[in-house]
């Protein structure tokens, strides 16, 4: 695989629960150490818009046609506005790639979302659906699910894009400026 | 000189005379590779607080120990608010680093500024004090402006932050960021 492979990474902004709306950002890289393009969207809090903000910053950059996968932080944005992986890759053809620190604890956020949505169990059902891979790395493991990809090729992907550490640098950007813009300096890890 | 150098890259965003402020977005980086934070803060347009908001953002960065100089696009943030870069390096002890594409047009910019400021004599003295290099580069000639460093150290510094064209990347990306924020996806170079 070419290690000049263009990517996607989004991540949103930090919120309050005061807030509606979360700031998303995308970031297109030549591998993991050259910017292309940055770009801004946004997301409701806690509300279902997700999976389309992602489809349309895909579909809608001019960096479209040279994009080889789409790298999210974790499978939501904006709270519990769960991303629905497979739609868009059937919708888009490009692959997709979630990469989270810590494995998800699948009984807390079934506790979370009984609490606050009465739409719980599609979310949740979306939330588990398909295979989370235990990814061991020089430094802690890393928890990835694919769509339109298979683990070995997410793992090539993730590979070339990590510089240090276990995020791949279109995440940690994405999440850098997300957090820069919103606090007035970016703190924390994607 | 280190590669690993830290540089902080400021720039601002697009912005129409409808509006008050711009936004202004300051960039870490180890050498032209690796972001380690990015700072927002906004200028007032043709206002006169560009100098503060430049060393607001040295002084208050957790990264101010380990930065070794601070790169500008051009001499002024959101319009005509002019940056006294002699002011700053003797402020913050910080070198300083202006980069343009293009040899400053002085005589334009006095008509410019004689319409639109009373103070346009003091304005257009901090635009034309110090010396202008022009540097060669592999594609075109840029301009550079320094203070509290010379200018071959500013050199060597332009060259270690350079990959691709002829703006380091703490400005361009910086412009990238803005750029982005303020349109939804960054167009132009810095």
């Amino acid at each position: 695989m070419k290690q000049q492979i263009r990517l996607l990474g989004i991540d949103d902004s930090p919120f309050t629960f005061t807030e509606k709306y979360a700031t998303v950002i995308g970031v297109v890289m030549r591998g993991g150490e050259y910017i292309e393009c940055v770009l801004k969207n946004q997301v409701e809090i806690d509300g279902d818009d997700a999976t389309y903000i992602c489809k349309d910053m895909i579909e809608n950059t001019r960096h479209r046609k040279q994009l080889k996968a789409l790298l999210l932080d974790g499978i939501a944005l904006g709270g519990f506005n769960v991303v629905d992986i497979e739609e868009i890759f059937c919708s888009t053809h490009l692959p997709v790639i979630t990469v989270t620190r810590d494995k998800p604890d699948f009984d807390k956020m079934e506790q979370a979302l009984k609490k606050n949505f009465i739409d719980w169990e599609k979310r949740l059902t979306l939330i588990k659906n398909g295979v989370i891979h235990k990814v061991e790395t020089s430094h802690n493991p890393i928890y990835v699910k694919c769509a339109g990809i298979d683990i070995e090729g997410a793992k090539e992907i993730i590979k070339i894009s990590t510089i240090r550490g276990v995020v791949p640098e279109p995440i940690r950007v994405a999440h850098l400026i997300a957090s820069g813009i919103t606090r007035g300096e970016s703190y924390g890890k994607a």
